[in-house]
């Protein structure tokens, strides 16, 4: 039986903000908690690595979080890739390494806490991982942050 | 100002108990929902990172989350590896890079979802990490989990 | 002409079994003299690092090295992981980097040490490390520890 | 108690003479069953990652295993970088991540295998790796090779 | 004896700027030659990690190469990073492999390639790495590039 | 409009006479300037990691940089494989991570510097990573260096 309870939780920070709309029940609370910030949301299961980085980037570009230069591609590119480290705990890989996942992740775009006058990006990655047999899996969460 | 919200969550797996107990403005609520789980809390601001995980294991042991075994130990030791590949993406080193962290940590140790029959141990990292200046950082994140 | 000697060693140990499962002449020699330990031996040749895994794993549920718990496959992948660090020295990856292994494994359940009342998994690999040309290679080692 | 058993082994190849020089209960006898190669042993108990390079070099060049010029240091240095991978298992570090090796080494020069007209030099690391606390370890190996 | 030749080169892209201003013979003729880029120059020889990242930071405070906000503090420091990858190779360490660095670097602010209407950082280093003794040593380049 | 200056530079040393070939507006230039090295040039675009090394290893046989024995592949395996970090910054891989590499290689074959007896191998890589979208790219660099 699924267990929710209430709990107050700061939404100022980026990565909080970016953070708890993966944990939240309710993402649209987070969202409309944290006014400075843009926050996209998706969700990807796969066993190859790029699925992920191209699944963030689809739906940052299609939610117009970031605009069409090559700066900010390289800006969600590099949080991305910083976020899937906390994934893969030592090895940027799955398939290969015979391991699976499934994912949610948030885009957050706004400040790194109240008072910055300096826009970031924030990439959040939470879901399982393991091995490609229901149920033998664990949680796994990613987080990173760069400047715009 | 601070701004603190209420947000429903489930509590019911390992990881989520670990990062909510660090992102919730009362851990208290998070330990009281999770009566499955025990939790034990902690914080450490370094540039060593055998700080962090010395830090994580006086704490493990002083309030026996972690029994006197080396294999508990070893349990505990990778699942604080794990976190701090989240924490450093990349490299797991901090001063030797000129880098700095400000983390609040959480060990859980239960099964890893309802009906779960295995004991698991769960090490969430959580703060900032940037240069030895501060407001120079943006927060970070690191979740591990070892099976007992 | 293949040279054979004899050697007087230990089997007293975890990894000392492992190892002398792969470079003894006559493995059953070693399995015999090390009656705490349960030995499951395999080999594997190939360019990707997932069929590795997936012999390791097929082997030990085959012979019932580990229990159908997700937590002692978990504690199987561990120790493979880490021994293909030893495998790969830098880069967990063949194919990818036009280089393939000829391996043989030794899979070994029971104490760290005589006296040890816990029980650990250890995955040893050797074999040889080349480009996919016959001759153009060379010996590797790896070794991996894991509590149960 | 103690338990040495007799096996029969093949000391033909680089690495299965740099392996069973530190698993043999006499190196000796390994040394004299392989007349194509030169062995040097040494051992060295560290929390610095350094003082195993230094302790292999200064082996190394007291023993002439490796002449004078840069060429054959930089040989003996990437197969004991290559070795060190075994040992520390994703992260070359030990003080810094809190935890220790005690290690035997033994240093080989020689062809590959019989009938190889060149020459190369293998390192193999072997002994225990764990917390700074007497009993918390477990073993490790590792095995560099390089050409000359 | 010092051979020198007159080579003709485009500087009208990032990197080449920030390569050629350490591989000519004059770098004031690089910088001449490419207006649209700003270049700040320094060295440093070190055994620290932590050296390296603090002269390209104080050098690009000093010349003003970057602003005072985190985020542009945060752009050279990535880039920093992404070049030592070049300089170690598989380890961000230096003193810690038992291993030194003789380096010269330059900072380049400004557009990737003629018409980028984008500012983009590059840290390029050169120099020597090697054994902390004369002569021991051969020649590495990094390159890392950020937006900012 | 590409604009193109002369540059006066030293090309006696190996790792200057890999990169300027790669840098320099007419590399025969290079090549003429630096009698003691052989020069092999190649390119390659791919998101395949094990492209790259193939192509290096094709254009070294071809040119007979390299002699028939496995020693010298596995030399210039190995400084491949170095200038591979200088171009993947953390991960060896392209594809996998959603990124293409557009690259010119320099492979150079003689002494370290001026007076060094012992011959060296050079892999220098040169060109642009990034998405797989035209201008979606910047530029990158790495350089390998192995005794023979």
């Amino acid at each position: 039986m699924q267990k929710v309870t209430a709990f107050r939780m700061r939404t100022d920070t980026l990565g909080r903000v970016a953070l708890l709309s993966l944990l939240a029940d309710s993402p649209q609370t987070v969202i409309e908690s944290a006014p400075d910030h843009r926050v996209v949301l998706g969700q990807v299961g796969t066993m190859d690595v790029q699925k992920i980085i191209a699944a963030v980037e689809t739906a940052a570009k299609r939610e117009q979080l970031i605009g069409p230069e090559y700066a900010e591609e390289h800006a969600l590119y590099h949080a991305t890739l910083e976020a899937l480290h906390g994934i893969g705990r030592g090895q940027i890989a799955l398939g290969t390494l015979l391991r699976t996942v499934g994912l949610r992740f948030s885009l957050v775009r706004g400040p790194r806490l109240p008072g910055d006058q300096t826009t970031w990006l924030a990439v959040a990655l939470y879901g399982t991982i393991g091995q490609p047999v229901k149920g033998m899996e664990h949680e796994v969460v990613g987080l990173g942050i760069s400047h715009v």
